[in-house]
């Protein structure tokens, strides 16, 4: 019998005080963040504006200790780009890392909601 | 020393196809219907209109082989009424199992990244 699989998406938020201080969103921001090496390219990229990532970014620095994201004061004109921290980078390892955490412990509870789709 | 909390909410959508089958808004529909006996009521709740708060209904009764919500036929008037069928009350007792062993099993990460943020 083929049962038709079902896909989790967790979808965590990390509550701070008033904020929300990690969530997918600003996790794959800094994640294209780390691959563009620029907030204008991971915004494009996220079909969001530079000013809504920038706010994103703010938030983040704003809720942790240690900036996040800094500027990479490297090319002219200010087109230097921005860079993830070694606190950025921990911070979406843990994301990413609680995320696989909450995939493999749902996955009997998942297992018995998949009987009871439809095929 | 004393450090500030931060709280996980894991809003976890289940994906069937190209539909969300159940996640964190249709949960708490289902939720609000045992307990008010109402589609009316639980959409009043979540400040929708009965008619997204169907649609939703629409979606889930789709998605799994058995219906979720039943109407109850009672009172004169068609407001008889909805509740939540063995299915239904099945299908979100396993949501809220996976949104709890989801919390546990991030509780490490969570520790890890509450060190790393503003106190």
């Amino acid at each position: 019998m083929n049962k038709t699989k079902i896909q989790i998406r967790p979808r965590l938020r990390v509550i701070f005080g008033e904020n929300i201080a990690l969530g997918p969103g600003k996790a794959e921001l800094l994640e294209l963040l780390e691959e563009t090496g620029s907030i204008t390219k991971a915004a494009r990229k996220m079909k969001m504006s530079y000013m809504r990532a920038w706010s994103l970014i703010r938030t983040m620095n704003h809720c942790f200790k240690a900036p996040i994201v800094v500027s990479k004061h490297g090319g002219a004109h200010g087109g230097g780009g921005a860079k993830l921290t070694d606190d950025g980078r921990q911070i979406l390892q843990l994301y990413k890392k609680m995320n696989d955490q909450c995939l493999r412990s749902v996955r009997p509870a998942q297992r018995q909601l998949e009987k009871l789709l439809c095929r």
